[in-house]
């Protein structure tokens, strides 16, 4: 199972050297050695996303949706006027959230729209946040972060922006794109295993801290023991010491340089299936992923599962009315050409053409 | 920071089989062979802990108090009377969720007993649920589970236990002992890295359940997708992979074979520094840690750093008031009594006492 090829977004396929960190013990941690640990993953996340000064990283053990419900919990107060960017399945998940925790939203439901042109927005200015996932990863499409950045500076909004599938792989920038709250996870851009989810506040994002609502995600205790770099409650240890080497990859390598590998891997693979009988799903498409359609008769879900019988290859499935529409691969963690060239071969293969290098 | 020697509950001691699994590749799990990994992992909890028949096992990515706090959120109804057994850091834990989530509760602070007379809670035997620490580990004191197993069942109560730290070292029997719903993490007797904890419901915990108040932590999503061998959101899936390797090794060796070597470890432990101005700090120890106490001018924090300065050997300090006056040494995890001689000669030599073997 764990020998399958995988082009998945989440779990990513995992570089050498942070995997054998995972079969080392698992050291004490409430000590100052592992304080340093987390306080130097605090300092690079903050680099990386080029947070505002007095920035602050949470890191939380659970996964993505945790780390949604506990930013909806922790920043926005019962009578907030929530806009709710709704262009799929991770967009639906805010909305289901807010309505759990009875937030007043507006559910702004979009498609094949990357918000480069905010006009659609125009009529919610009034709004105090807004709430969007930079990449909608249920059908692969990148919203312009540049755009609703701005149009949220403009009109004094709360920008909370869930940026979990594009980190690394896609531009971040959260001075440059106006972003109060940002979202994150390890098994995606990072390419860590799951299990470790991290919050990036900015000091206008802390003035917003709602009451107490729970224990395990309450920001303030998170906050005050982040300080001396450590947790409120138990972490997962394992995967924050893979954390702590790969940000520390990243910030020598250069973000822009591990950005500029995703597009370039992204374009690769466009280019190399143009003659297949597959189309591009979406306009706008982030480096992170590919999603694909069906050119010819053929169900997308047949071809992810002959991927994985005959080919033992792992694309992303969709469900629901897009299961025989859609299939999506991603691009993001330690990929490369060659690893691509599989996926791209095992196509051709499927489809009996030969292929031109 | 790995290369120590360490005594603490939780992270513990690893076997080098288990580790290895932590340098895999992290696998897709929406298919079917993840699913076979969680079921059986499902099947083998229920065989260890002797749930009764139709119970189930919610796997969550996230610490142990997560688990608690989800626990509170799902099995109790507001106007509930439940009954918290505090008899230290953990139990008073209990307390503080029961607060925040608005749960009608007695706090029934306990010290120094270990409940195996339940004359003391006669008093509450109209409460409708009973939460308890099995092992109360910020002191090292073992409830007698089967005697408050029969005042539960006795009056009708809903027993909720939580047995993170004395599961695998101590005996632990959900039929024997009356159990309704208990609590499980990785990071102790399990012997796995941080991150997954898990909570076993019994056919009457899950007519209990309440309305959805969480979106993470909601029992209903995890009980309907647990039944295809799935979780509602991305699990830690690498833990869950070293789960169930060492769950099928527990059902090879027999679990009373587990929770006999620990006792074989914690008495070869208690036995072999008899010697030492050491004292024992409860009389209702588990074989999971034994919590000592100076029986000299010695200041148990002093110990503490000193151990890891000289030796390299981590044992646990305790907080606030008694951080002069005990200190715990675990004995869960992949401990033999060769690793617990390291700390026992360590002590030796730090006391100038020659060691009779």
């Amino acid at each position: 199972m764990t020998n399958k090829y995988i082009f998945t977004p989440g779990p990513v396929k995992i570089s050498d050297d942070i995997l054998a960190i995972g079969a080392k013990q698992t050291p004490y941690f409430r000590n100052n050695e592992f304080s340093k640990i987390v306080l130097e993953c605090e300092t690079n996340i903050l680099k990386i996303t080029n947070a505002p000064k007095n920035s602050r990283v949470l890191f939380f053990t659970a996964s993505g949706t945790a780390a949604m419900e506990a930013t909806v919990q922790n920043l926005l107060a019962n009578d907030d006027k929530t806009l709710v960017i709704n262009g799929g399945g991770f967009g639906q998940r805010f909305v289901d959230i807010c309505k759990l925790h009875k937030k007043n939203h507006v559910n702004f439901k979009i498609s094949n729209n990357n918000l480069q042109d905010t006009k659609p927005l125009e009529e919610y200015k009034n709004i105090t946040n807004l709430l969007i996932n930079a990449h909608e990863t249920s059908i692969g499409l990148l919203y312009d972060l540049n755009s609703i950045g701005k149009f949220c500076k403009k009109n004094n909004i709360l920008n909370i922006v869930d940026a979990i599938s594009m980190f690394i792989t896609d531009e971040l920038d959260m001075q440059k794109f106006n972003i109060d709250a940002l979202i994150l996870s390890s098994q995606k851009g990072l390419a860590l295993p799951p299990g470790i989810s991290m919050i990036v506040l900015t000091p206008n994002a802390i003035t917003k801290l709602q009451e107490q609502s729970s224990l395990y995600f309450d920001f303030q205790s998170y906050l005050a023991d982040g300080l001396r770099g450590q947790t409120p409650f138990t972490p997962a240890v394992t995967i924050l010491l893979q954390l702590h080497e790969r940000l520390k990859q990243i910030v020598k390598t250069g973000v822009e340089q591990e950005i500029l590998q995703a597009k370039e891997i992204a374009e690769y693979f466009r280019k190399a299936i143009e003659p297949l009988p597959l189309k591009l799903y979406s306009e706008y498409m982030p480096n992170a992923m590919t999603t694909l359609t069906p050119g010819d008769s053929k169900k997308a879900s047949t071809i992810v599962n002959d991927l994985d019988q005959i080919y033992n290859i792992i694309v992303t499935p969709n469900g629901g009315e897009l299961k025989d529409k859609i299939f999506r691969v991603s691009h993001m963690g330690a990929m490369t050409k060659e690893y691509t060239d599989i996926l791209i071969d095992a196509l051709y293969d499927y489809y009996k053409i030969k292929r031109k290098k």
